[in-house]
């Protein structure tokens, strides 16, 4: 393995941010502060050194950052007393400590692949994350603009009429930032921008294309609302179940952004999701169609919190192996239990021992679908995804036997959707083979 | 990802070898001959260009290795019409075409992880493959010796009355052999000894330690039994289970030396197993002692050559992602085939709904033991590998149902093994809970 130098991030939280209305870094976003979402972000990505750079109401922000140290990230605070002067100033506080480094500013968000590509391809030449994607760009009279020829920033600013894309705010910086900025300085100007203009004045900043993903800088509450929309529309996966996609996922999404708000670990939600599967469950066992009917809607609810522990851990950063692991687990006996009952409950009707031969038949099918995909994975090292295995996945199978319930068939159902699995597992095998 | 130039492989089989009886390179080992077995074990360990030096009735040896050209593998022959003067006379047929590369004789044999960590721990001086565990060495008095100081080869030879370690027969080579053999044959030895003798006293070749794992220089008929015995001896793994190490590999490695003389595909028998335990399985239904007996019989001796398509495989160099995702899955269709049919096997003793419950639970267990080892493997990228995982295995539970139902106690002995994999499941998550 090829270990590659990782530089440490500097991020620029010394400003007044009137127009949020609190101090900035502190404000809170889907249960974490803007400071914290920064950190935890960028560290996800692979950042392992963080500076923040303090002015206004630097006491504040200091404690919150002593917080975030305890928790076992590498991060410190440098003083910026010219902060008014403008944030070219907090890049200049600095000199002495880095030659190389990432900057951004609080209230900037990227989505993790887009901060992965940027920090994985550069590190020498002075860079600017750019969104060539200009007509998408939310705000665009704010925006700072970019004139580039080739890769090559010739012009930046707010006021340019002609230009080839935005700058988002993510920046790689060498030593020869500090001098552009006491140059600009020396002209009036000591923001971050000014010193940026006088680097492409020497043809010494690139452009580098964001990556597919989303980006946004936060000045104001509405922007808020907004960065918090596109966190949580990041959050469906590809690779998603179609009832999970189109059904689960916009309640559960719900549940989560209001679940973030407290101290609720990802792991409590897979416990609760699994005990809520465990009880609609049991209700099969007494065969009246009232109890069925309800043993179905609790089911489904318990399939849609099932999303949440995934989300939560996501949102705030608390992603686990030990938490993946146990959450498939746990699935995988909630399904089982599920499958055990909704037999009991197709005895109660049909009195056939047959019907036991199918429940066993079922519970292999719904064990053995998601076994072939993570086998697949292990063997193969990348994931399972032709079209027909998205209805061989959880949120089907439920989906499935909760609409049986409603109709007082869920055992039919069951049956039916869990010989669909097996066939699907035959058709991968069969088409794998060379 | 860092990658690293691989160098090609030199393979020495231009000699008479009389001691063989016939032409070496052709002689059959498992079901291979030496030439096919040293590419291919080389080419497993990451090597991906080979030439083969022939000279003794090079016709035939040629007309073999274009067969082995034709399945993808990239090797070519190189004429040695002087290989009668010595070995020495091959390593120069080199000349012109490669100045790096490994050398390497037909007839010895290597561990993949000795040839692994030989290919990924030299590429740049002239280096010697050794063996310092001298008094475990097969034929002392036929090795070559190797006297050492430091890392530096100062002395080599068969006659050597002091030596550190033994010559193993693997080289890495850089273009100063050339001359260093030339030098030896002015003085009338061509061997390739002799030229490696002359870079010794320059102080031109160093020795790296072998690893832990077989190598054997085979000579003889006799040497050739031995290397077999050695090769099979590497198959059992440490993560075998209890039964399987001390009971089924016995028996299953026999059966796979007679069959790798055979064109049997490791998916054969992976297919064959499992009908095996399919037919067993069956047995079951009746309920009769004598068929319940003979059930756990044939569902034992599939478990046994249940280990046969991944023993012919590596003893082929035939593994590949498909045969081992198609193996673990049907596996697991028999491991619940099994469990269904011993679960019927209780029914017709007890005629019990209470069975089907145990039931259901046993196949349960039976699939989330290995469902949850592989999840773990997939989250954190190694292996579960505890004490009491051991008891969790394939070879366990059909251990247990074989010797229950000699008792005609299938059942209860299955539920007993299946009550024991969910509480390792358990115990798992417990412990690696943080």
């Amino acid at each position: 393995m090829y270990l590659r130098k990782v530089f440490p991030l500097v991020i620029l939280a010394a400003g007044e941010g009137r127009r949020m209305g609190e101090v900035k870094p502190l404000v809170k976003l889907l249960g974490l502060s803007l400071l914290e979402r920064t950190i935890l972000s960028f560290n996800e990505a692979g950042i392992r050194k963080f500076y923040v750079v303090v002015g206004y109401r630097k006491e504040e922000v200091k404690k919150h950052v002593e917080e975030i140290r305890k928790r076992g990230i590498d991060v410190e605070t440098i003083d910026n007393d010219n902060w008014k002067k403008g944030n070219g100033t907090s890049v200049l506080a600095v000199r002495g400590r880095e030659k190389k480094f990432f900057v951004t500013m609080v209230d900037h968000f990227f989505e993790k692949d887009v901060i992965k590509d940027f920090i994985e391809n550069v590190g020498r030449r002075n860079t600017l994350l750019i969104d060539k994607e200009v007509d998408r760009v939310f705000n665009i009279h704010e925006a700072t603009k970019v004139k580039l020829k080739g890769n090559k920033i010739i012009d930046i600013g707010k006021e340019l009429k002609e230009y080839d894309a935005v700058d988002t705010g993510l920046f790689f910086f060498n030593e020869e930032i500090f001098e552009a900025i006491e140059e600009a300085m020396k002209e009036g100007n000591a923001s971050l921008a000014a010193g940026v203009r006088k680097l492409a004045e020497k043809g010494k900043i690139y452009g580098h294309e964001k990556k597919r993903g989303y980006w946004i800088d936060a000045d104001t509450k509405e922007e808020l609302r907004i960065a918090e929309k596109l966190i949580l529309k990041s959050i469906p996966k590809k690779e998603d179940g179609i009832i999970s996609f189109n059904l689960n996922r916009k309640v559960s999404l719900k549940i989560s952004k209001w679940l973030c708000n407290f101290n609720i670990s990802p792991n409590l939600m897979t416990i609760l999701s699994f005990l809520t599967a465990i009880a609609g469950s049991i209700l099969f066992y007494f065969g009246k169609y009232i109890y069925t009917a309800l043993a179905g809607i609790i089911i489904q609810f318990a399939s849609i919190i099932d999303g949440c522990d995934g989300e939560i851990a996501r949102l705030k950063f608390l992603s686990s192996p030990y938490g993946a692991w146990l959450d498939t687990i746990l699935d995988r006996y909630a399904d089982a239990i599920m499958a055990i009952f909704v037999t009991y409950n197709g005895w109660l009707i049909y009195r056939s021992i047959i019907i036991w031969f199918f429940g066993l038949f079922s519970l292999l099918a719904f064990l053995m679908a998601s076994y072939s995909r993570k086998e697949y994975e292990l063997r193969y090292n990348k994931k399972l995804e032709g079209k027909i295995d998205k209805l061989s996945k959880r949120d089907i199978r439920i989906f499935s036997i909760f609409i049986g319930s409603l109709f007082n068939k869920a055992f039919e159902f069951m049956v039916v959707i869990a010989m669909l699995h097996h066939i699907i597992v035959a058709i991968d095998l069969a088409r794998r083979r060379k």
